[in-house]
């Protein structure tokens, strides 16, 4: 009961976290700014995080295992499950609070070189989901879906670093259609490609 | 000969500005500490550029000038050319002063948003950059070395977007190897695609 408690108020700060990085963005965000947005007292955002470092060091936790779940719950083919994975990249662009979200962790991933605890975590969560990737590569190859000479590690990597490098681009220079442009490209040049064509 | 004094004192700002942010970052930047890298007197300095957002948009556009140099540079065919373009992304990794200078041009990049001139002169040198590779991709079509299937705006922005998010991913997460990664990934996936295969 204490512990079911505990984690409805955690989730709850990640939810303050993430209101407050979209309304702020990272640069100005500090604790008061997070209690503004969470229901509860001050008192109990302290009592679970020490300062803004930890509790954002935990918000990159949050968003990941958020992505993995979102993933994770898509039921079909390894193809469709690609092809949502792509999407979350480009739906960015297309809703404010999406973007807000992105320029504050872009931010925050800027100061990553400076703060061992946000690199450690933002490696952590860049090995995760290239693997969340290279097993629906794996599984597709597996299912008869992707060729068999497909690498799921370089296709992983290759998707994952060209739609943020999308992202960023779209976000920094204020392009929304940056990252549709790149995801037609990827169909193109490599997922078509290493799919297994069947007559219909 | 006034004009030829004027276009080598503002080469020397650039410099002092390319050191000042790889020493210094973007966040603590000042005029001050630019002035600090700069050989001349200070009054020269502000004489040349009013506020340092103004300095920094020109410094946008000194990078891109030296990049198109850079490329413009290459005796070569035109697919020697785009090993070297991607060469550039992956060479970051390697010294600490471009790891430096790129860090800093992150944190430039995730203020665009705010800052009118910031984002324009992005989203210009954005525009140029990739006319730049397609146009390269172009040539390569037009010499027989690119298939002339192989479509140069879709290419140059794969190409583009995936080398600027395994650079932004390598130095956020500390990992030197990310760029070398997803050009072997691009190589094998993309370009190798669009070669066209000579008997030798």
């Amino acid at each position: 009961m204490e512990n079911d408690e505990q984690s409805e108020t955690h989730a709850e700060i990640m939810e303050a976290t993430y209101r407050a990085l979209c309304e702020h963005g990272y640069a100005s965000l500090t604790m008061q700014k997070i209690s503004d947005e969470f229901e509860k007292s001050k008192g109990l955002l302290h009592y679970h995080f020490d300062s803004k470092e930890e509790l954002l060091t935990a918000f990159i936790d949050y968003l990941l295992s958020e992505f993995e779940q979102d993933i994770a719950s898509i039921e079909g083919p390894p193809d469709e499950k690609l092809d949502e994975f792509i999407k979350r990249f480009v739906v960015v662009s297309n809703t404010d609070d999406r973007k807000a979200l992105h320029l504050a962790l872009l931010e925050l991933r800027a100061q990553s070189p400076f703060n061992d605890r946000f690199r450690d975590h933002l490696a952590r969560s860049d090995t995760i989901v290239r693997d969340v990737v290279a097993e629906i590569i794996d599984d597709g190859i597996t299912q008869g879906v992707f060729r068999a000479d497909a690498e799921p590690e370089a296709v992983a990597q290759l998707v994952l670093a060209s739609m943020d490098g999308a992202r960023t681009r779209g976000l920094t220079i204020g392009d929304e259609t940056y990252p549709d442009a790149v995801s037609d490209a990827l169909y193109e040049y490599v997922i078509d490609d290493i799919l297994v064509k069947t007559n219909e």
